[in-house]
């Protein structure tokens, strides 16, 4: 994976290489390059490939899935949203480059995630789909924590009785985005439904995995540790069940959920 | 085209039916709904018919480009954007549901057009590239007025010698979405290369007279309006000499283009 993962920032780099106007795509590269553990494009690749597709076939969607990622952080950092001043060890990208570059750059990147996945040279329409479902799924998910966290905007709040869809916002939040990494890869490497079908299944409950395992290396679950290292390991067996019958190898896709389900950042 | 309008709004109405979270779905369908000239959904539905395309083969492409259109709209009313607290005689998304759920809901409606145009039912990889490339030039432009507005943010200022290029910001502000609105007709009625290529010249000239219209009618132009309104003149002209050689009754868009130079909101 490391000659493909170098492909993978070199293509991202051309993708936003200098263009007018140059403060917005600063702003962009500042957002996609130099970090980033690009574990969604890996998922996308290693789908492509267990399927029989070549590195190259899922390439585009790679770095789409990439950029509509980085997109939902930029936007996710902004002072309306998080407020947050510091991403991956350096200024947020409305910190370095004002509020307004951010709202546009993330804007900007989200089309050009459309683009670079139109690239796709095999079932395009089907992967620029899929990617679409997954841009509307994460906002949903995002939209709803946010009504969790800010209340006020929502309905009535009482602390006693309250408690937040988990269960909804992290399948739309996180997984949503997995999901179209490994599905627009399987698509891209030519795969029939029923690997689709797989792979959908394999990446719903790697995102979930993933994303109890980053609240507890936040200190930040909504419920006892226990519990979340309980759901991290169901889902983690779940997700290593749901190769089984797949065509080609699963060591990559075995190892990428037993190594996000024993991170330590 | 009234029928064909009504058909459009009711289309908009269903892509937009309450989901899960309520309050985002509320803030788009503030967004899109009740309001609005639906000038590019027109430009793309009559596009397709005079190339023989029937209307429902344009309908999804027509309802895409709105969501787009409104998206940018959301996001540009923003306090760190131009600040607007009214939009169509009614209050911006951000002064009705907050500026967080205002960004929300402008990724989201973005992401919809996607997965909107991805309904057309021929030509689909051809109008969803068609879209995305519009998608990005419209954050060019935008971005390039807003370093024009804000030189701080940009290169050292002198007030003597600067002059905002008008060309590039109204070409990719405006006319990027006519031409997309266009284009992606002409795909979904099935046209030849040299019919897109007809309806992307009258799609630019449209665009960029609409929106020196825009600026006289706002008050708000950089230049004599004697000047504007002989680019206004002269655009229109273009626009209409290119519909030169289309296959179908030009009749709607000619009646367009002149309809647009000579209105008075």
């Amino acid at each position: 994976m490391g000659a493909i993962l170098e492909k993978i920032e070199k293509t991202l780099t051309e993708l936003l290489a200098e263009t007018r106007p140059s403060s917005l795509f600063a702003a962009m590269r500042h957002a996609v390059l130099g970090g980033g553990k690009r574990i969604r494009p890996q998922l996308c690749l290693a789908s492509s490939a267990v399927v029989g597709g070549r590195a190259e076939d899922a390439l585009y969607p790679a770095c789409a899935i990439e950029l509509l990622h980085s997109y939902t952080l930029v936007h996710d950092d902004l002072p309306a949203m998080d407020n947050d001043t510091m991403r991956r060890g350096k200024p947020s990208v409305w910190a370095a480059f004002g509020e307004a570059t951010a709202i546009l750059a993330g804007d900007a990147l989200q089309a050009l995630a459309f683009q670079t996945a139109a690239r796709a040279p095999r079932n395009g329409e089907k992967i620029l789909a899929v990617l679409a479902e997954a841009g509307v799924g994460v906002v949903r998910g995002q939209s709803e924590e946010l009504s969790t966290l800010n209340p006020s905007t929502s309905q009535p709040f009482n602390l006693s009785t309250f408690q937040p869809d988990i269960d909804f916002i992290y399948r739309h939040k996180t997984a949503d985005l997995f999901i179209a990494a490994a599905v627009m890869g399987a698509y891209a490497g030519g795969g029939t439904e029923a690997d689709v079908a797989r792979l959908r299944e394999y990446a719903l409950n790697l995102g979930l995995a993933f994303q109890y395992e980053d609240d507890l290396l936040d200190g930040d679950v909504g419920f006892p540790p226990e519990e979340a290292k309980r759901r991290i390991a169901d889902h983690t067996a779940a997700a290593l069940a749901s190769l089984e019958g797949l065509p080609g190898d699963t060591a990559f896709l075995s190892a990428l959920a037993q190594r996000l389900a024993c991170r330590t950042a």
